[in-house]
């Protein structure tokens, strides 16, 4: 890429919350350039009318009609529900287009398993094998090697950083796992639903989707990778009663005690070039996450066990953030550009090189 | 009334949170028969169904068809949508029952103000005359010489009982009012609305309604009948990012500076024998009237001004607590009957027959 | 017991949280009489300035010096900090009074284990043997058999309801059981800390005292005697942004499917007479327990795997609440006396004598 | 001054809520260089073991002594509590440095006041005479005359904005004037205070300071400035049970009818080239102004009133953002800089001038 250039951006089905973080994201991004906004109800409505919060801090963006998507930009962001996404990858990869999906239409690895978990048949089942899973933290560079980009789940970012280089070294040695999580309500998304008024969620908790939510498959054949094999594993969803952020905790039963300094020092391994991995010494919360593409983690170890916290914004790290992480990974930028606010502004990243390569 | 006798009631659209927290204590109240719920879209359902909370807690009750309300009760309370209360009323009083209208229908003087602030042509007019405008700890027993009784709204309540007594003392010294009320969100309903949902109103405040809100008009006839005139009055309206629980703060400025002792024992003399009022000497905390009948009220005294605090649960007192102590002196029982758990249980009640039960 | 007399009640550090909800459920007792409350800093205080939401609803009540207590009651709740209730319990029990200890300090079977997770030195080690663990649901009127009774901690109520009838049916079967609970902030007590202030906690979420919870210890003896052997178990707590209510989530891994018909049974069958167990056909939410002293509980069956989630008040069903329990069955009451406002107040209870009375 | 140089920056109690947002818009400002942090109680630790949530956004920074201030840095901000400040800006001032006090010792005019609602004599009375009020968004560039600004209290700026063009239009039109203002706890500070803790203030509200707040002479002595005489005002605060966020409700009492349109305008007018006063078609919610600097006004008129509404995020607009607008204008910069993260970005500031300029 001539770094002397801008990434032109589409987002199609920009208007939920993850929509917003992604676009406050792109607005602030040295290398992007035009930004255009695909929708289905809301086109022809102004960006911030429907986000009044952002009126003075950038400029306003008309929603063009997702009818009407042109191929104009580089760079496809798509966050649609699940299911409407396949009608519009195939033909913008086609088209030679990278496109990094928020949802959820491209994570699984098999058609068998949307049909399972998600219900449908899946139409375009070729681009599964074609397609990098995007857990940014987790991944090297080599293996960018598609146009197209899963982004992964909330819940799944949560839960897997902390526990994949648990399962890469302990595989054998791990009786059972568990992970129970809990997730603020904005993952719910915004269209109204009677149980998630703020009068029925204000200072409630609540189990859903138990032994169904559709990050388990996620979760469980990223873990087949690591080396799990056919060990227990179940994963548990909560809501909490906050608009934003996810705490995952994870069970690790083990078969012998390990010490807690091995259990770290595999974890400061794994993550040592992530910048968005911070290991923490004591359980994270989530308010040190919230607004940033910070992925907190810590482990406690106990007899025979590995009790596992992490903690992430759901609408960043879990979605928008991350998304904006694959780009700059997708064209080989530092991966904190544009996501670092007070670290990579002018100053720090652009006094020296940046000046050069604009 | 023979006092053997238990009063049989009907509801007519109590599968709100006004129509619960009613339920809750009409079933726990001593004198209290038969409950029949009657509604429109809930019917055919159970009320253990809608309210899972209350299971264990009392026996199930199915809804029956609005359609096919039957005049068996002796006492209706009505908490309906507006202008909806109108197509019940007339006829309940007709049949000889006593009525407590929990919504707004009737508790305006004139059918003007109606269409002027509800925007429709009320039917039934000539019950406004012939109806007790119920604020309970206001009213002496003599007021209570109708049927139909317009149980107050929930800011009216909680700015009107601070306020009364100022005005009847002060009038001619006033040269200005202005309350601001704040409420949680359960005063808007159960059903699903965008903008009340958990996401959006987490942490967030907004006026709402400012110089349109019903009960505005509903308060300031309430201040003429206490002698305000034609002086200034204001009143505004937002919402909380709570569930319940309503704080009003009513500024009144005057001509020339006045005691604290003397606003004190003003306050004191008018709520003597009002076992709901409880006058404060610092200002009330929501949390001190959460799931109680109580309004607590203090007065502070700065040069020229006081400023008036009041806090009250917006179902209970606000809306359905109120409606049992209206009942109560309908029928003429001591006012706390049902609505002090901690005090008017068995002990202090019935210390006598129930040693002999056991 | 003479069933016509009134249990004379003394509370010694009675004016936390836990002691203001017991206050509030014994003074609307039917059985309850005189009612003492020692406490050491607050002595000479009224109950009703520490607590002023109680103004109106009970007569006030002057705080005793601890270092006077008398032995004038017929029964003792205790509510001290850990260590301390060691200092009393021994004499009261001597005198031949009841005692119920809403502490820790009598929870755990063996001084060994007080020595390892409290760090103290157990001084009446004997009566670790001579009490009650009261966890009321589970227990038979014949365990009722010693003075003393221990009065369960929060989480292990709410983590062992569940998992008791499980472990006693399927513990051959079990390959590991993982317990992750989060707490309202009550449960931390009202002294001033800077970790719990609003600003801190306002929605914020993490976990805390992993591997160290002195409620672990508490959880894994019951499950011993349950049947459950060497398996695996772990129990993790997180803080939830909220006042009041605990959520337990156990994942029991299996070594075969099970059927949740099955699981369903052997649940009803342990509770079908445990009036403050409701069996839910989907998982509990906070809000339906709050101010109850219900334990809702759920069980859904995955592959090889049951999540069991409950939901109880922190304040009550683990703590205040159970103590009244426990009272009752100590008594041999009915144990809903004084526990379901809603159905044993008057109506059901006394409708003869109260007809009469009025 | 010359572009080319960066600002060097000591911050005196920079410790708190305000410390760490100030912290976090200095070190992504374009034209601040150093940065050393003074204190008491906190000197030798590090702000990422006080705000571990910066961790990985910035460099780590050392608190230094307050007892050592060195005199090494261009521009002072002191955030230390009421009555501190005095000992150390008289110094910073004779020194030639520039100082921005965020706390209240030099907000008010006169050294009465300061023995009326403070309680102190004020040691330098002389400075109050020679500072500017930084009530950035009404000032012009030629009030910027002193090198001492007081930054002006969070209720005041929320107040105030929309309250000045008012005043100076309708002065002789008005009757009174009341301010109702709620805020988040964060406004009290971090130490650990027991009515703040989470377990009390969880969905609570209560008003506090009626009638001896001293922010209102600050807002008094600015509406004599803009002609209001003697007008009766009063001014209270209550506080929410939120973390961040004021909202402010401004009652006029008019003599006789305005019209909207009127009042549109004559805010408009004023606040033409104010960059962070956004003027609202409706009541502003907290939730648009978190994370900003901006203030959000609204005027909703009716009879012979006008009820005005604002909301800002106490802990930017109210404190350490109207710090950093305060140098900005100090320094003659454009006043947004470094303070609209989305738009004044490298792409839209820097991509030609700033380059040039750096």
């Amino acid at each position: 890429m001539n770094t002397t250039d801008k990434i032109n951006i589409g987002i199609i089905g920009g208007t939920g919350y993850t929509g917003k973080e992604l676009l406050k994201l792109l607005v602030s991004h040295p290398i992007v350039g035009k930004i255009d906004i695909y929708a289905q109800s809301t086109a022809g409505h102004s960006m911030l009318d429907i986000f009044p919060e952002l009126t003075g801090s950038m400029d306003d963006i008309q929603i063009k009609s997702i009818n009407n998507l042109d191929y104009y930009a580089d760079l496809y962001f798509t966050a649609l529900p699940h299911g409407e996404t396949l009608n519009y990858i195939p033909q913008l990869i086609a088209e030679g287009k990278k496109v990094i999906d928020i949802g959820g239409d491209y994570r699984l690895s098999s058609s068998a398993l949307y049909k399972q978990w998600y219900g449908f048949d899946h139409t375009s089942a070729n681009l599964l094998a074609e397609k990098v899973y995007g857990l940014a933290d987790a991944l090297d560079d080599s293996d960018y090697k598609y146009d197209l980009i899963a982004n992964p789940g909330c819940y799944p970012t949560a839960a897997l950083l902390p526990l994949i280089p648990i399962v890469e070294q302990y595989a054998d040695d791990i009786i059972s796992i568990s992970t129970v999580a809990y997730s603020g309500v904005s993952g719910a998304g915004k269209s109204a639903k009677a149980e998630l008024m703020m009068a029925e969620m204000f200072g409630n908790v609540k189990a859903y989707n138990l032994n169904k939510h559709r990050h388990e498959p996620e979760i469980t054949q990223v873990l087949q990778s690591a080396g799990l094999g056919n060990k227990p594993y179940s994963f548990s969803t909560h809501l909490l009663p906050i608009a934003t952020g996810i705490y995952s905790t994870t069970i690790v039963h083990l078969k012998y005690d390990i010490s807690e300094a091995d259990v770290d020092k595999i974890i400061q391994q794994k993550y040592s070039s992530a910048p968005f991995v911070r290991i923490r010494k004591s359980p994270p919360e989530i308010k040190w996450v919230l607004g940033t593409n910070f992925c907190d983690i810590h482990a406690s170890v106990g007899p025979s066990r590995i009790i596992l916290t992490s903690a992430i914004d759901n609408l960043i790290k879990g979605a928008a953030g991350q998304a904006v992480q694959n780009m700059n990974r997708l064209y080989v930028l530092d991966q904190t550009t544009g996501l670092l606010p007070l670290r990579n502004f002018v100053p720090l990243l652009f006094e020296e090189n940046v000046k050069a390569a604009l």
